[in-house]
């Protein structure tokens, strides 16, 4: 659900585009200003091999978060690398809310933190590393 | 396709009860010993804002060769967290493949290094930090 | 300089006891409830073969207020791993200062953030990994 | 010890001016083609609150064995960030070695690998991010 009239707006526009995201029932709630939050529900099709939520799927959530978060400013921004530690397993029916948001930037690089939370426990942190791209490239 | 007679037959089993891998066509194509190997090929559907690879969809590739790696000793073995750096971009199309193998290990803490690529060249390095749960426990 | 009668006093105690940052000159600034702050100003013997202050030495830095800090609650503490980004250089004579605190924890394990700043710019952002020891066991 | 007529040239004349990592002692017994080699013995001064090798010492000499590696090339190159794995404490007396080596490049950036061993055993790994300045920068 594209916003353009409000801050972040070259974020929703990327997650408009983002077919990983909205092929998981990924949803963005908010994007603005170094922020985002994204929201899932873990599905049957995302179990893995252990009965709990594969990690990669938790990954992706906050991952895109953090893509909204550091699109938000504008420029074309990708993600260097993210670390991500997993506190605690959740399980198909779970609710996953990722928080985003900016801790520190210099030059074209930044560092966003990422809470991945399911009903107020944080299961999840993750940090992304991001570099903006010159105006002049496309990802 | 479990391979029960040889080595890694956990990790196998645990692929094939893995819908989250299977559901991105991931395959397995080895596990053994501390090491899996395996492969995706990047679907629309697996496509980000940006028009590239979602870098969560190669994150789970890498997590999923490095859960069969962790798990081809045999005791249940889970991701305490890991880290990945994305060196270039992949698009629709492109056909990656993940290794994995074993770095070190002490106690019940393990590190395996997952080099992922695409026609020869590395797109992602990853490192994962594994965790042995006891043997009275269960995921 | 210990403090003993406050919050934080097994933080104190062990720092008294931290020849290793003694001899860099680190000063403890504050450590109590999962927060920790240390101080160092950089001397001819920190820098690097680039004229900079050396990485390790802004770890060392950081990694004293991550001990300090996941310390603070009492029960021994040590470091699973940490994670650096570095964002910008400084040099002889610049001051230090490394604000840590507890992002989340689950069991026994823990995640601690480290701010390293310089005349108010963040130089280096550290994220710490802690493990509680069990009772019974010593370093 | 300068060697200027063998490869790695410029990690040993980085090495002769890197006052931190002399100040502790530690040794480069090797360093060329993206490899490096340092040694080191804890000494009293080294030590942390709980009696080990303090985890910044450990970071220090893999740290510089990093430098060492990723300069090797000529260029010079500083470390972006680097993630450490401690797997096994060591003391006082002990003598750690740290072997870099270069894992893959992209660019401007690098990640090296560096595994930390005490008497044959690991005790630490670390891998760092590497980044090669604009040939007219200087750091």
């Amino acid at each position: 659900m594209a916003q353009p009239d409000r801050a972040g707006r070259a974020a929703y526009e990327m997650f408009d585009r983002d077919t990983a995201s909205k092929g998981l029932g990924i949803e963005l709630l908010d994007a603005a200003d170094g922020q985002a939050t994204t929201r899932m529900r873990v599905t049957a099709e995302m179990v893995n091999g252990h009965g709990m939520t594969h990690g990669g799927c938790v990954f992706i959530l906050a991952d895109t978060a953090f893509a909204c978060a550091c699109n938000s400013h504008g420029p074309v921004t990708v993600a260097a690398g993210a670390d991500i530690s997993f506190l605690a397993a959740t399980r198909e029916g779970d609710v996953l809310t990722a928080y985003a948001r900016e801790r520190a930037t210099r030059g074209r690089s930044g560092i966003y933190d990422v809470t991945v939370t399911c009903d107020g426990d944080v299961v999840a942190e993750f940090r992304g590393r991001s570099r903006q791209l010159p105006a002049e490239r496309k990802p």
